[in-house]
């Protein structure tokens, strides 16, 4: 067992290396038209949490028993998958900031990509960051050996979370629901294909990478759902509640943009058990599924509750 | 050899199989929700010549020998990867017409996807195509039992051809030098990323399915290289001179969007030269590649040459 300052120095470690492997991700820009090159690049690195890339790690870390020496090797071939998971959940922000969905012109406290290179720049900068998104997923092969059907079924994965029955139909719904939800029903639906598909398939992701078997990804799934919705009601909770500063964006944004969300259909009480709720939950999947070394993916779901920002 | 009627039959054929597949190709409605699922389906049914899904499947042709019965296997296998490229291309234009890039109402004759569904439903749409495409190819391996070697080859390729080496590549550069584009060279980067990348790929696919060699793979991509801005250039052309009724939008478009054109930089004559020459060009380095059966690619080199839509 970790204690919890050696799990922040955990993150900490994981966090850096995400960010240094993501500096060379994207194509390099002699390659590229350098104001495409130069959008892309200033939405992914505008840093964030990080959080699905440390899912995939901690995943395919999971899957060897604490002091397997090849562990380290796993963490290498998944590095590329970690950041094909954050190009896609930057590609969403940069979608759904634009005037025709969410009109924000601030995004962690820095001027969303359209405000500064227009809007068929930021389209185009989406566009890209999705489509690259793949090509680093096929790097888990051809530079981390991991095997090609693996990898392959990781990039049927990411399309089917990412796409129209994942991530891309879950803000469809949202969309199309604006103002007109009313029970908690449409709400789950809503942030299960919003947030909790990428979650589910970062976490699956690692498991594969780390040669999961079916019911092993089925627990991943499994706790990725759970955890996902605590997230995204905890979200919705530090909206209310939040400090702007730790935030990075304005509080009661929800509000403002007339959004039905969790506290405004079951009160923030009810919130605060729920989150608790579905991250006990979240660890009870995990735990029935017997993987090597899940310690640090229960430390990640505590953490997660608990966060203030 | 086939007679022209046979190359007619022919194409009519594959183009046939090709709308059948594309019918079931996308996520079934009840997984999406409805208007995402009309609004994807609107525009990848809305006709066109489905030259690139043809592309891969007379490139996989190519790989038999004339009367191998396998050749219908490898053609069988094609299909979700023909399919996965008509994808890229509808998202593409779809991205395209959005106001804040070419700000197109019409398209084939019918109105562009944003003019029915607005606009946040038509980025969506488009995101949500491009990302099904990848699930379209994965299906060349479960059910088309291409090795998932070659099928990753193909999802690294798609990614980089459609990406911001490629497909995006070129619409940005086409966005950024608006009206400030005085030399063919510059023209000639746009059109390579913009039109022969797609037309590369599609190439290249077919002839990784049928299990190309990487001198066969090098040949088919300087094929498509030339066929690609002939294509471009004969459609420039018949922005001038052609038919509105058959092309389906009215003539000048180009003049009009005040667009830098080949016929504007080197006049009517030199384009209909440089049409053929790079036909023949692209003929030349198939030729050279000895595949089992290139004939049905030399034909529709010389249709596309002669098209009047």
């Amino acid at each position: 067992m970790s204690s919890p300052l050696s799990f922040t120095d955990y993150m900490r470690a994981f966090a850096s290396r995400v960010e240094h492997q993501l500096q060379s991700a994207l194509p390099r820009a002699w390659d590229v038209p350098a104001v495409l090159s130069e959008s892309m690049q200033y939405s992914l690195m505008a840093g964030g949490k990080r959080l699905r890339p440390l899912l995939v790690l901690a995943a395919a870390e999971a899957m060897h028993a604490p002091g397997d020496p090849s562990a380290e090797r796993t963490i290498e071939a998944a590095l590329p998958v970690a950041c094909a998971i954050e190009m896609i959940h930057t590609y969403s922000l940069i979608h759904d900031d634009l005037p025709a969905m969410d009109n924000d012109d601030f995004r962690r406290g820095k001027p969303t990509n359209h405000r500064i290179y227009g809007e068929a720049m930021a389209i185009l900068a989406g566009d890209a960051l999705l489509t690259h998104a793949f090509f680093s997923v096929a790097q888990a092969c051809r530079e981390g050996g991991i095997p090609a059907e693996r990898v392959l079924a990781i990039v049927e994965d990411l399309s089917y979370y990412a796409g129209a029955r994942g991530m891309v139909g879950g803000q469809a719904a949202d969309i199309l629901g604006e103002q007109g939800i009313t029970d908690i029903g449409q709400l789950e639906y809503i942030h299960i294909h919003k947030t909790s598909d990428l979650i589910v398939f970062s976490l699956k992701a690692g498991g594969r990478i780390g040669g999961a078997s079916d019911a092993q990804l089925e627990a991943l799934e499994q706790f990725g759902l759970h955890l996902g919705l605590a997230f995204q009601i905890q979200d919705d909770i530090l909206d209310l509640t939040g400090d702007e500063q730790k935030l990075g964006k304005p509080l009661r944004s929800d509000e403002k943009l007339q959004k039905v969300t969790y506290p405004y259909l079951i009160g923030l009480d009810a919130c605060r058990a729920k989150v608790e709720e579905l991250t006990g939950k979240a660890k009870q999947s995990l735990s029935a599924a017997g993987l090597p070394n899940p310690e640090r993916l229960f430390q990640l779901a505590d953490y997660l509750m608990r966060r203030d920002y």
